[in-house]
């Protein structure tokens, strides 16, 4: 077992009727004015925004309020919040939305305090001292940053989609209401479930793989998914279905399934330029790189890759031949992903076989990194990872 | 699912050699001078004592220092150290031990700030509003309390044993290295790994099953335990074996394993009693106790037993009859109590049956108390159960 560091201090109120309390538990928290960030406007059609600003209102706070947010979000959009936030003298940023949001949030809330390019932090050149205090209200469990520390954004200058992991960005609190997502189209909640996945599998499939615990846990998580993504996509109203998953969507992205362990990002890194450069949905650019990624390396660790299929997919164990066991285990997720009806090709989303040399040299900023997934992955391995998924 | 709240903010430092980072952890944290406080002395021929000091005197750190506490941790100990802490002028309280030296450190954490007696927070008398704050270095994987909002103390005016739960109660930090636990004696090792247990049963044992995510961890973390739970006993100085029950002691009891359902704490009421009592060991209590209770109760729900049963303790199911695979299940724990070479009778340890009467009007305090654990619990019942643990 690695050693390793745990630390979840956001505190989660989990269930109906607590986005009512927004605005008691603002004014609990000590804060007085709030910058509501959101996304396209489905807050507003769906009542959300209302029962907020009344929220606010009961508790006598006054906001500020930037919507917008899409998804993929994008730099701009943040510096506008950043300079709305200044001039406004808003003291806490409050997220109403999924992913793209609350990571929006973070970076408004990373760059109030800093002087310079709020960008500087994601290329590198300053690291974070400190920042505004987040707060959520989540309607989308895919992205898990309503507990992580974990914030992403693309800058249009480039398309470059990055993401940094900064103690400041862990929220100081999360609301998590399951009938929120209600009304998310089934697209989405597909893709919430592979990202789900994905953040587990990614600390779960990886070299160290002695941390029995951290292992039953990472099953414990995807075996929910399995059995509860189908049937949130089929009955989105069954809250027992979208609470466990709105539930795992905070667990699989908050450092608990690694404890101890490594942990690989490499389907993010490939999965990232799908949507940086043709505004691929996050979670369908995963679903896409897994499939390929798994059959590209899991010969590296048979025993693992075996041990997923069974534990998770609930494959038969082939005492003769585990390697058939692993083989089955990557063709179930493939099955799984399409009874979910998201894409496993690039060819499923019309992307040309032709631009993959292209997307190989954008991940290894042409062929200045590798990355370390079982074997070190250069340009010329990530090009044959794109052509598996072709 | 159950409406809840998660929040578990103490940052954990989980590996080899942080003890000797305590000194500049607490400089980090904005502290100057920590109350030591700590048990009997085993940490002093272990050479963890010394290590703490270097580290606290190379950060420039002065302390104070109270010794002594011992298995079911005593009021008047902890009010020693009120008084030394107050007199001494610390302003963090620093415990380097066990759950029963975690839990003192806590007593005496929230007593420094209440100027009245601070038996009050457990006689129900009075709230906490403040406290200093606590950091840990644990040395005994068990209580969970190293993460947990639970301080347990015993009132030696009337034996009186009692827990209370407070978000004051949460250590800041907790130091957790595996190999401070090496030199514990092996009956320590057994108990804790049933007090784990027992955490996560009275987690999963509820009449609300429906929450799969939360179940599925209480699993892993149960396996996890019945797996290295007897390697880390017949080899103290396994690694792998006490890192992994180490941390499912902190899992065990931060409230992961509740989450959206109801949670029991009969067992640990009933193994109070013995505690307060005879002074027996407080996973020895436990043991005894569980195989009673699950025996008494399993009939109200047999479905989730057979659960247990198969995933936990890997009976096979018997789809004609699942309530043999229930009873299967109850006998797999005995067997592996007995395996650690625990009590799992009242007469293993010469507790006599006429003291059943007294032991179970102590448990409802003559009948004014009653529980809720699938049906009612009045003293009659509780006798019942007291008599299958005879």
């Amino acid at each position: 077992m690695n050693n390793f560091e745990f630390y979840t201090p956001t505190h989660i109120y989990f269930g109906k009727g607590y986005a009512d309390q927004i605005g008691s538990l603002i004014v609990k928290y000590g804060y007085h004015k709030p910058l509501l960030v959101y996304g396209g406007g489905s807050i507003k059609q769906s009542g959300l925004y209302n029962r907020v600003i009344s929220a606010l209102d009961a508790a006598g706070l006054s906001h500020a309020e930037i919507g917008g947010v899409e998804p993929n979000p994008k730099l701009a959009l943040a510096k506008e919040g950043i300079r709305l936030c200044r001039e406004e003298g808003c003291d806490v940023v409050l997220a109403v939305g999924g992913g793209s949001t609350i990571d929006t949030a973070k970076v408004i809330a990373l760059g109030v305090p800093y002087e310079a390019d709020v960008w500087d932090f994601w290329c590198g050149k300053s690291q974070p001292k400190t920042a505004l205090r987040t707060v959520c209200i989540l309607t989308i469990a895919a992205a898990g940053s309503e507990m992580s520390q974990s914030a992403v954004i693309t800058n249009e200058e480039g398309s470059i989609k990055r993401g940094i992991n900064s103690e400041f960005n862990r929220p100081l609190f999360s609301i998590m209401d399951p009938e929120l997502t209600y009304t998310l189209p089934k697209y989405q909640i597909a893709c919430g479930v592979v990202d789900i996945m994905m953040h587990t599998i990614e600390r779960y499939m990886t070299r160290k793989s002695e941390v029995e615990l951290t292992d039953r846990i990472a099953e414990a998580l995807l075996k929910t998914m399995v059995h509860y993504g189908p049937i949130a996509y089929h009955e989105p109203q069954n809250y027992e279905a979208r609470a466990e998953i709105m539930w795992a969507s905070s667990l699989s992205h908050n450092d608990l399934t690694g404890c101890g362990k490594d942990y690989f990002t490499i389907n993010h890194k490939l999965g990232h330029e799908l949507s940086a450069v043709y505004g691929t949905a996050h979670g369908a650019s995963l679903s896409i790189i897994l499939p390929a990624w798994m059959k590209y390396v899991y010969k590296y660790n048979i025993a693992r890759f075996a041990q997923f299929a069974v534990r998770v997919m609930g494959c038969e164990y082939d005492y003769a031949n585990p390697e058939i066991t692993a083989l089955a285990g990557i063709d179930a997720v493939e099955t799984f992903f399409h009874s979910l009806d998201m894409p496993v090709r690039l060819s499923d989303i019309g992307i040309p076989e032709s631009d993959i040399p292209m997307l190989a040299a954008r991940v290894t900023a042409n062929g200045a990194n590798t990355f370390e997934t079982y074997i070190e992955l250069t340009t010329k391995e990530i090009e044959e990872i794109f052509r598996l998924a072709y």
